[in-house]
């Protein structure tokens, strides 16, 4: 792929850059393997709800008119081993889990509270769970909660708002009294993306572990499990992976520490020998203990389609494809939005960043509902935010070139002026 | 409707009867609204997943064509309230509860686990919760993980396999030490059924709370919250609901006791003011707090979906036809199956079962292999029982005919008798 490199020398703010930029794009036939939304339509909030295959939307039809309609409870023998199998595509694909590490289960709050139960239980005589203040809302309250349930403390690292955690943060943060530390890869606002390795190796050298939220990076940025020794992971597949709202999540449990972790539910999906139904809860070998009731099925079938989908685009093309469609973003933005009064509240070095980008602007929730209004989707962020996700597979050079002409049109115009002030948003 | 009563003095084993009272039933259209899952197959297995309504296939497809797919983000402002809504809508035409105290949730492991810790930690000094040694293995082996993990004992009553569990039983093991009592309205083997009023009041007098699993009764036995004072509840969707493999489940929480019980899995979806995504957990007011994560939006849909389809066939009606369905099933086995070596494992009195009925054989496993080998759905249950479940709405009396009929063939010729010994089955 050649074009814009992200240096402002090459930058040019005319459209015709980004035309080149979709023309040359190795990713760009993979935009028609998605249902489209309607003419008209700029769709920058992949990274809040992806776009819809259309394999997906065939296989939920025959899973649902055929395999249940038809197959009924004779199905089972092939959706039994669902979350499992969508959990090693994952796994192999995009997250860089060897096979029986990921599984497909729950939503992300309840794999974080599974898995943050369980790690604190094998880290007795260590009382203190570390995160950062600003860590997606549910991690944070998950957390809080299991602390005070434990008689654990949560210490808050700070996070800095646009490049957020550093590695000496860390280590300043985490020590011998540290069960466990919780953060998230790619940062929900700001998009800030933490130093996986070397965060990993820091909090290990104190003996705590650590539990990587991927919500926002699975899919857009390589993420690379077992090589950087991570113990324990979860993430949700509605964002860059394209499974729908409200498809289940996934969970990864390193090989090693599998069978040392006791699930704080106990459920029947994780039982050895689950259909004899004995008497007493005797978990079953390896990550499969941390399935709880009775799996999403149409969900996983989700799961695996956009797993297949995203392996198959390749999320090296897709890692590149992200930095160069975010560092457009910021371009245009610098040349137009900067002299508006907006800011790039993202890290400016694409290695640093995901796929989204956040730009501040007092009136960044009217200036959303306004772009909305112009048929160009993207979300607000509390409390000044307008948070543009281009998703890889999806979105084109031409799309953040129309949204952010429609953004500075908008801002100088103050055509959002007439628009209640409130807010209200779902990621 | 008009027919057999239970009285075998007007029972009849000649298979006019059953085309009589097929020809009688007033559900019998409901039938035309599921899709059918082609000639020839009997299916007694809707205690494990119920047949597809015709208008949840459409509902789904339109949710993931249109609001998925064209909508994106946009469809959430429709999609947010969708788990209190199909709450709602099965606890006014299905469960005897207002509005404001039912949830379409997680699973029923997961809401088992939320509310067990919930009562648990409200009743501060009662170190037992209380079930049933014949109880779902899922109850079970949360139970178990919770009592494990606070302390706290489980005590075990003994069920009778056959009629189930008795007021007397519950009242001489709850007393001043219980947090909990957590029973299944309907047993998953025998199909016998609590007196829910009865055990509810006993557990009360005690100052224990009460815990109803719901999962094999809701939409085909009459379920009173309200009036019998219960507090707590959960059941899945995807049997007598028929929502689909893995929908989501529901909770009940009786409004006086919502704001004085803390969920112990602390998700966004269940925080005041979510969007707000502030730094603190502060739960939601009312039932909303037992949210999690993410809702699974499709599976919301399908209970929704399946819920108005039994409210409009009406509980009473669907009560009714599956008493006598069932009563018609023992009839035939008495007159068929007995003098083979089946008995009936199930209880006698069509008051105190739920729709399904267990026979018991040495080679139910075998017999149950059989049976699908000719079109003929049951399931077994560990270790000798031949489960049969005639889902009131879409359950024929000839289809019960017609099962018990393949089933004396086959125990009378022994032609399982060349099939493998081994068990592997989902409910």
């Amino acid at each position: 792929m050649t074009g814009f490199p992200g240096d402002p020398a090459e930058f040019s703010a005319d459209r015709s850059q980004a035309a080149e930029l979709d023309a040359a794009d190795p990713l760009g036939p993979f935009r028609d393997r998605f249902i489209q939304p309607g003419p008209g339509l700029i769709y920058l909030d992949g990274n809040s709800l992806g776009m819809l295959p259309a394999a997906t939307a065939q296989r939920i039809r025959d899973l649902v008119d055929r395999e249940w309609g038809s197959g009924l409870i004779r199905s089972w023998g092939e959706w039994i081993g669902l979350p499992q199998r969508a959990g090693d595509l994952l796994g192999a694909g995009l997250l860089g889990a060897a096979p029986g590490q990921v599984l497909v289960t729950d939503s992300t709050t309840v794999n974080l509270y599974k898995l943050a139960c369980a790690a604190l239980d094998a880290q007795r005589g260590r009382p203190v769970i570390v995160t950062d203040d600003d860590n997606f809302p549910t991690d944070r309250y998950v957390l809080e909660g299991i602390a005070a349930r434990n008689g654990a403390g949560l210490r808050l690292i700070h996070s800095d708002p646009v490049e957020g955690i550093s590695p000496a943060a860390v280590a300043a943060a985490v020590g011998q009294d540290t069960a466990l530390l919780c953060l998230s890869h790619v940062a929900y606002r700001s998009g800030a993306l933490a130093d996986m390795t070397a965060i990993t190796r820091l909090a290990h050298d104190a003996g705590a572990m650590v539990l990587w939220d991927l919500c926002h990076s699975a899919g857009s940025v390589p993420v690379s499990l077992d090589a950087c020794g991570a113990d324990l992971a979860a993430g949700c597949s509605y964002k860059y992976l394209n499974a729908g709202p409200g498809a289940p999540a996934f969970l990864y449990v390193r090989r090693g520490l599998q069978d040392r972790l006791r699930p704080p539910v106990q459920g029947w999906f994780g039982q050895r020998d689950q259909f004899a139904m004995g008497p007493a809860y005797d978990p079953a070998p390896g990550v499969a203990r941390f399935a709880a009731g009775t799996p999403n099925v149409i969900g996983a079938a989700a799961v695996e389609e956009g797993a297949r989908l995203l392996a198959e685009a390749g999320i090296g093309a897709l890692r590149a494809k992200g930095m160069l469609l975010t560092s457009y973003l910021i371009a245009l933005a610098d040349a137009w939005l900067a002299p508006l009064g907006v800011t790039i509240a993202s890290p400016r070095d694409p290695r640093h960043r995901g796929s989204h980008v956040c730009l501040r602007h007092p009136e960044a929730w009217r200036i959303c509902q306004a772009l909305i209004g112009e048929g160009v989707i993207g979300d607000y962020r509390n409390p000044d935010l307008l948070r543009l996700g281009p998703a890889p597979i999806t979105t084109r050079f031409t799309d953040v070139w129309d949204a952010l002409d429609a953004t500075r049109r908008i801002i100088a115009a103050q055509s959002y002026a007439g628009l209640p002030q409130e807010h209200a948003t779902v990621t």
